[in-house]
């Protein structure tokens, strides 16, 4: 397919200090379009200025909801690269969604040559501080201009950039979550699995309430029983126990994340013992009861490695690691983030070269 | 508040020929459109001419859909009035669905006056052949440009309308539905019980499948122990069995349809007995077996009422009335769109006059 390439003309600003960067507020200067329609399938590809959409308000997704989006990252490296990291997961996750939702599937390898080209087109948008990066947020969304509730005849996919600042301005700083148990975000059989828009507007009021509780996040069970652990708004979990390192399995409802099939990867490659399991909530308050429960951690492309520092279950409020990052916390979030950013030897082949700045 | 208007320059060509409405994909001269920013809150209510909307790509709804929609049907009398069927039914619905998903809520009386204004300006839209109505789709999505998942700053409350053609153009035909075993609509503690977009993106995928079988939809079981029944696409069901008139009891997963109540109070109304309760599939398979199974019906704004003439489960497929509309259901019909359409006697006053065309 080819992609045509428009410039933009009035290049705006690069935010000045990289330490006010924030998340998602900041767009770069370019976004890539393609359009799908039955008679051509996705076509008119092109690299074109940020800028606003024109929708009709009759426009399917903004009644509907059919959508679906990814979320990753592309790093500079001290030697001046901007590099990727496993974004073919990523686009392999984005047509999982498509299939769920009934939206016609991408080229991934095409989708990933388009992204390169918009990259290395901002690519002075990539900041260099210590733990920056540029967040890179594919989407797909239905534009038919029709009330019937029916897959869309017509969809846009776009990539847009933000320049994000560091997760940890501070180091790596533990988070307070505790156990939903009344809200459910997902369930087997429903669009948990994969990064549906539904599945975040479903999350958005537990989340609000565990923000005015003092806490960041909920953690989520399981849709079924409201007995097993499933994940953390946008994050996998996973808990040292005793010698073990836990995971719950994925069982329908849980969003696949990358960072946590990394994790995985790095943990058993260095000779940990990881399980992928169903895990209740009655065995982590034992755990902890016991003494065994030793260190608790999120993984997502955001934060890559969140220790939890304190988690609740109903009355009972564990302290974990003492406000410390725990020993395998710590050594996963080196070892990513020394990939990422080109710091360390990356046996995997996970980072991907995009060009230099 | 105030409500300026804007009358457009350009009216378009209204449908000529009235058997050809469909649904859902005309849309009248004008619309309403109020916005919401933490410092005015909802301001700025306008009734302008039907026409796109800048977005910009980062718009929040795009990609975490909170997003909310209401339907109803704006109807003309043979004496030419315009009327509205139980509109505050659905302003406060609205409101329930904006609270769950964390949307601020807006002044229902004020909404339900800047309709009826919009449907004064538009009244010569509304068509006029039997059976046929305009359609009136209210929704709030929200429109902040950044890409955290957290409620919104920002949002757009907008109603459009959509002149329908008749439902039953020739009278009312039986559907085929078929029991879902795989998919899950929605789970107690999860949305479903509200008009999110969400819940019609996650029902996309089951839908098709349905079509592509040779049914029209599908009959949802509730999310935990996929065992009761809950409702179908856009209708929520009743099924006579024996003396009984059945419909699935509201637990949390299922919408409060505003047809629903209004058949429950007509029924209970006219002495018939109406039980809301949990429904297994299997007791309804047993009902049909023992000749107990009289009547199945779907109840939604769009279709009123939807006699169901097959209903499949597992392997067993049912036939039911034979071809023919139940006596209940028939009844229903008559009487619901009777009052819709001005022809019968509103006991309950459920019909709202808007304005004389
Ligand atoms: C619900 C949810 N779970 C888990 C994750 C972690 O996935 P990944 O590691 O691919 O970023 C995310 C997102 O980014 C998410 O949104
Ligand atoms: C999921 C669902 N159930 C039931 C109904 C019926 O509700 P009402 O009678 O208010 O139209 C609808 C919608 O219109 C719906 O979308």
């Amino acid at each position: 397919m080819e992609l045509s390439v428009t410039l933009t003309k009035q290049p705006k600003q690069k935010p000045a200090d990289e330490s006010k960067l924030g998340f998602g507020k900041i767009f770069t200067d370019h976004m890539f379009v393609m359009d799908y329609d039955p008679e051509h399938g996705w076509h008119n590809a092109q690299i074109v200025p940020y800028g606003p959409l024109e929708i009709l308000p009759a426009c399917t997704s903004l009644h509907y909801s059919q959508s679906v989006f990814e979320g990753l990252k592309a790093y500079r490296t001290k030697t001046g690269e901007i590099r990727l990291f496993r974004p073919t997961e990523n686009f392999k996750r984005l047509n999982n969604s498509n299939r769920r939702l009934c939206i016609p599937e991408i080229d991934e390898a095409f989708a990933l040559e388009a992204l390169k080209k918009l990259l290395e087109i901002d690519r002075e948008w990539v900041p260099k501080s210590p733990g920056t990066s540029l967040y890179v947020r594919p989407f797909v969304f239905a534009t038919e201009e029709f009330l019937g509730v029916h897959p869309s005849s017509h969809y846009k996919f776009i990539i847009i950039l933000s320049p994000s600042g560091a997760y940890y301005a501070s180091g790596l700083n533990p988070v307070g979550i505790y156990v939903e148990r009344h809200y459910v975000r997902a369930v087997r059989g429903g669009t948990g699995e994969v990064k549906a828009g539904a599945n975040y507007a479903i999350s958005l009021k537990a989340q609000d309430e565990a923000e005015k509780e003092g806490y960041s996040q909920v953690l989520w069970l399981d849709g079924v029983e409201q007995k097993y652990i499933e994940e953390v708004g946008a994050m996998n979990v996973f808990f040292v126990i005793g010698d073990e390192i836990v995971t719950p399995a994925l069982r329908g409802s849980i969003l696949p994340g990358i960072t946590r099939k990394s994790a995985i990867e790095l943990l058993q490659h260095w000779g940990y013992q990881v399980v992928e399991r169903p895990l209740a909530v009655d065995e982590l308050t034992e755990a902890y009861r016991d003494g065994r429960l030793r260190e608790a951690f999120g993984t997502g492309t955001a934060a890559v490695i969140s220790p939890i520092g304190k988690l609740k279950i109903d009355d009972l409020v564990m302290e974990l690691g003492g406000g410390k990052i725990g020993e395998i916390s710590q050594k996963l979030y080196d070892n990513l983030t020394g990939i990422q950013w080109g710091e360390l030897a990356d046996p995997f082949g996970w980072s991907v070269k995009v060009c230099d700045v």
